[in-house]
């Protein structure tokens, strides 16, 4: 059988020793894992900034896939830690809404509670649950431990509100859900509802005062400098300035209103 | 025999050609080791910090695991490196103090200072022994070279003053050793030494003109933007601010004076 | 055999989903092979620093290394895909320059067009060939893909301008390369060049209005704040501040002319 893969995704920040804690827990108990860092650049505390690099990334993992997901704020309280069977994939993360995202993407075939704390890292300690209950049991997990060991099953998750885009007449009312590290403004505003309105060439996009004409395929077809918009990889329609940083012209964040319509 | 582990810390950066040229060393003499980056975001020449995550994260890992250090101001000077076996784990760095932390920690079985040639990378340059020296006689440990072979015993290696905690009637007088990625303020005072006080809720934290009264268990005890203390993952008491950044709250830096009492 | 390892070179940021999407494409064909980053902090399109990077780090890997560099403003558009071997490594790049920089430092083996669409991952974005066409190949070409399958051989690759140094009656006129993360001044001007100058003692190295006499071995010669010249782990001249930040004080980046003469 080839080696599980276990990806970490963190709000530590790069080089923290709490990322290596973990992975040396990790190891301690299953050495012939393979860890993967997906992120651990998360800002503090944020949540749905998480939840929504995980939905990008997690899906294009092998099957059996243990994605462990430490944004954590309510550490030490009663907030629960859950096991996911989502689709091919396995999720390891505080109750909290981190998993919000991928509910629905792909079937939901199992959900736990982690409960069992023979399965855990002693002395638990009170702020750093990640480390302690969540790098032990995904490392056990792999390692082969029956699922059904891990605690008692679940029938709901915590959900956060993702607001979807709506179609108002001949008009999409949608928002700004990201900004990747090249600057690219990225919506909720899927490949297929832009396809609805008509051709690339007579789409107008609209955000915080500017207007695009028109869906470019790439950021080549236009001279460096410009403002474009199109479907990037992950099929959302995005804005972005070629070679340049289009949060930073357009000055908006997550949230920011986008409207789609056709000329 | 599972595969070994080989962790490395260093002040590179992330993202360094210099630590990618480490891994490439190391692979070539034995592609079958297992590298963890503990942190390659030490502040330049800061050797005291090293030290530190290294004491923090290098326990967690499995027996025998071979911890490289490179921060290393003293490059190409009559400084020396060395590998120590220290408790379960081997440690390869210059003999600068970075190992200085883990001393005590456990028991020193071994201490060896790197003086043969032929299990280094030639050229040797004067500027990057890190590449040159201390990768290769990992990557060679770990693929099974003998110990004696590395070069001869010494008994005593470079040690740093690390301030210690001091009880002064019923108060503790200590430093903050640290700050973490999320701004808390981490101290050198242990919980058995808070413990020694009083009841966690008549304990009092005084640092940088703020006063904090009682300890609690964890963040989510307390509302956003509060001040609290308590005890951390480590087993230290640090001082935090519920969802941001105690250091900048505080604003203090590894050394600002931390009193604690009892009311 | 041993597991092949494919690097990852990018301009993606650490951190970035883009990342992780790319390494679980990887593992999903190949799970046995070893994934190192590079570096994912090359300058956004910066092709001449990817080059760069890519050509200190990747000699150093085992023969049969596949590396991935993915800087490609150019991507959807009709620049090529390539596949290079080069000397002992493999190279999966955007034909845009990016491997210009290792070309002549060994023989050029074999160069390949990417024109299989069979052995993508589909559908094929217009923004992200690193994961749907880059990652797949590596990872096919890791678990024994044959070369000739990749597409059809060309004979020429994009080729960027180096400036070389010049030597004009005693003295060399060369320039800035790169600047590291401890800020040190890297030229273009290599030892052999030096060497034939004068002795260590009597080289003068003028830079940015600033004038350094003698070429020390190593950091430690000198006291912590002062300018020195040395060469470099990379076999260059560099200019760097004892324990500080060269760049910084010098006020120079990539391209500034430096000259080196003999007193």
């Amino acid at each position: 059988m080839s080696r599980r893969v276990i990806t970490l995704t963190t709000d530590f920040g790069m080089g923290s020793p709490y990322v290596a804690e973990m992975k040396g827990v990790i190891l301690s108990i299953h050495p012939e894992v393979v860890m993967v860092d997906i992120s651990h650049q998360v800002a503090p505390q944020d949540v749905r900034q998480a939840a929504l690099i995980l939905d990008q990334a997690a899906w294009r993992f092998p099957d059996g896939t243990i994605h462990v997901c430490v944004v954590d704020p309510g550490v030490g309280t009663d907030r629960r830690i859950v096991f996911a069977h989502l689709g091919s994939q396995y999720f390891i993360a505080p109750d909290n809404g981190i998993l919000s995202r991928l509910m629905g993407r792909d079937e939901l075939r199992r959900a736990l509670v982690l409960t069992e704390p023979n399965l855990w890292l002693h002395p638990v300690s009170d702020t750093f649950h990640g480390r302690d209950i969540m790098a032990p049991v995904a490392a056990r997990v792999a390692a082969g431990q029956p699922l059904e060991h891990l605690g008692p099953a679940t029938d709901r998750l915590v959900m956060l509100d993702w607001s979807e885009p709506e179609m108002r007449g001949a008009e999409i009312h949608g928002q700004v859900l990201s900004v990747d590290s090249f600057g690219n403004v990225i919506t909720n505003i899927s490949h297929d509802l832009v396809d609805r309105l008509g051709s690339s060439a007579a789409i107008c996009v609209r955000c915080a005062g500017h207007t695009i004409r028109g869906v470019v395929r790439t950021y080549g077809q236009r001279d460096p400098g410009t403002l474009v918009a199109l479907i990037g990889s992950s099929g959302l329609l995005e804005m972005a300035v070629v070679q340049g940083h289009a949060a930073q012209r357009l000055r908006v964040e997550s949230g920011a209103a986008v409207t789609v319509s056709c000329v």
